[in-house]
């Protein structure tokens, strides 16, 4: 009865988990959420009526100026012509996907990566060739997908050698490379964000960013740029999916784009201490039992279990729930195929720095326990 | 170097069109334009800091719990939550394609229908089996995508006995029912617009409308529902799609459906009167060179020519648009390997009375002259 795709469609961890998370003093490390205190004030003034009309497929005219001239400040060759608004950047990898993933091509992914984006690929039948930012070995795929910027789940930022490397891999294998950089804003050192685009020279390209991190998930935005011969493809594919993106969305983060204020400093000021508090907590509780670096930016930390303490954290959840703890097991971000480490994504963003204290000691003696029983 | 997919995808003529009709003085009847006079302002109110978080997939749960209210005075069958909110209608089009339709499935489709449902329905690679409201042969159709309200493009409203007849159809030979309602608020005169999937009784179902017409397409919001079976998997189809719609368009949708205001009678009035004397001006310009029914609903007249009229009107569309007007040729609504009917699509919405009567004596011009110089 069902498109065989749907053999494919399973139940995301994230949802499963977001469900929890609202319960009454639940302490949550599993979503990549924004700390709603750092949301900006919105204001209708900006908002004609027209604007509520149907509108361009692309986007708004001003919205991609806009973000065309921040793509080449950050090294991309653009226009504002080829500049795509999206319903949020989980939109660019079903748009993407659509247009180069049939049943059993071959997708270079880093292991582990977003699973929203393996979620994606999965639906559309991929294989994949898991790689990693020192060894770029993404064989005979047809596109290859990354996160270099404070990488979803490891929080990894890819010095400039490796995003030379991956850049000259596409190049010479002719894989599409799709770079995906939500994080990019939230950075609390310093650090390259070159975009691996700007590095290619002869293959296809995509490169798109998010205004959830900085501005609101809540709007759905982000946007998308490419090499000019897939550029049309992806528009059609756009208005196929939803015509067009909300238009009210668009003109309130223009407005919030042209303030021009210190938010940027503001958000990573606030960031950065969330972080070295977390990091203070995480030594505190997990030392001994883990293992991870201190993330340069975005979201995340990720912790490899040590091999005395080694155990499928995805077993650890439900318990973790129960004692009022949410993270992500970092089993689901593996590709299908490939071995994963037991591991966990924790965020430091959302929960203060007392839940995250109180958490951080809670999960670890779940797993001191868990451990210990099973000698 | 692309998906199997992407040959049929194919650029839009409603993308051409809707490039164009922005040019100074250019009469449009060529979108599915509600009049900008009647949208509805706007107030942030409504919104809390909370709100510009990430979502639920599902939608906001009061906005939910109002569209379920709605659903079910119109006679489906259905709770809050198995309502999930859309960025738009198109988007239920395109979750319910990757659902059902694999390269080959085949799918039953009014012809002429929606050609953007048609566009994401050659995407995933459906065969087409054309039907009529009088005769509901959907064959072997994995799927019946059917506008029983106001028809796009043709304006019919289903009567009773041919909305019981393609349930029928649709529970006899197991194909899902696709309704798609997005018209069903501009009703300007008796009708029946009960859902054809309330009266189904065996087969799956999925039921869909949308915000535009009655509020405002910049918002981008539309909601389905359907039978118990499908709803986990379109939860997780949107999910991949772009996480949840736009929470501040959520907020903004459910303030104006709890105003409960004579919104919908302002409305209907306004159009009506559009009708009417856009009817006038039909009469006038084009009495002897086409024939159309007035519609009781929605936004359009479908003409279909005189066979000494009878000319392919996508060929005419340039000079229309050289002359200063815009309009849909009906050749586009028909699904591949159907031969079309010389036929314009004609939206009455948007253009004022005065607009409307110079465009159509335009119109009709350029038909007389085409087909004189063809003798």
């Amino acid at each position: 009865m069902f498109a065989k795709r749907i053999e494919n469609l399973v139940e995301s961890p994230v949802r499963e988990i977001l469900k929890v998370i609202d319960r009454p003093g639940m302490i949550s490390f599993a979503g990549g959420l924004p700390a709603t205190e750092c949301f900006p004030a919105l204001d209708l003034s900006c908002v004609d009526s027209e604007h509520l009309q149907y509108g361009p497929s692309e986007g708004e005219s001003e919205l991609r100026e806009q973000v065309a001239a921040s793509l080449i400040e950050r090294g991309l060759q653009t226009t504002p012509e080829r500049v795509l608004i999206l319903s949020g950047s989980q939109q660019g990898i079903d748009l993407v996907a659509k247009l180069f993933v049939d049943r059993g091509t071959n997708v270079a992914v880093e292991a582990p990566t977003y699973l929203a984006a393996l979620q994606v690929f999965d639906l559309f039948g991929a294989e994949y060739i898991p790689y990693t930012a020192d060894q770029p070995k993404i064989g005979n795929s047809r596109l290859t997908y990354t996160i270099p910027t404070f990488q979803n789940p490891t929080g990894h930022c890819y010095s400039e050698e490796q995003r030379r490397a991956l850049a000259l891999a596409c190049d010479r294998s002719g894989s599409v490379l799709f770079e995906d950089d939500p994080y990019r804003d939230l950075v609390y050192g310093e650090c390259d964000r070159t975009p691996v685009c700007s590095y290619v020279r002869d293959t296809e390209w995509i490169y798109q960013s998010s205004f959830s991190k900085a501005y609101a998930p809540g709007l759905r935005l982000g946007y998308l740029t490419c090499s000019k011969k897939l550029f049309p493809h992806l528009v059609r594919l756009k208005q196929a999916a939803d015509l067009h993106s909300c238009r009210v969305s668009q003109r309130l983060i223009l407005q919030l784009l042209q303030l021009n204020d210190d938010r940027n400093q503001t958000l990573t000021t606030f960031y950065r201490r969330r972080r070295d508090s977390f990091d203070l907590s995480l030594t505190s509780a997990f030392s001994g039992i883990a293992d991870w670096q201190q993330p340069v930016g975005g979201l995340f930390y990720w912790l490899t279990l040590r091999p005395e303490f080694a155990i499928d954290t995805r077993e650890l959840l439900k318990q973790a729930i129960e004692a009022g703890v949410a993270f992500m097991p970092g089993e689901s971000f593996y590709p299908r195929g490939v071995k994963a480490l037991p591991s966990l994504r924790l965020n430091f963003s959302h929960a203060s720095p007392e839940e995250a204290a109180h958490g951080l000691r809670t999960l670890a003696g779940i797993i001191r326990t868990a451990c210990e029983s099973r000698v």
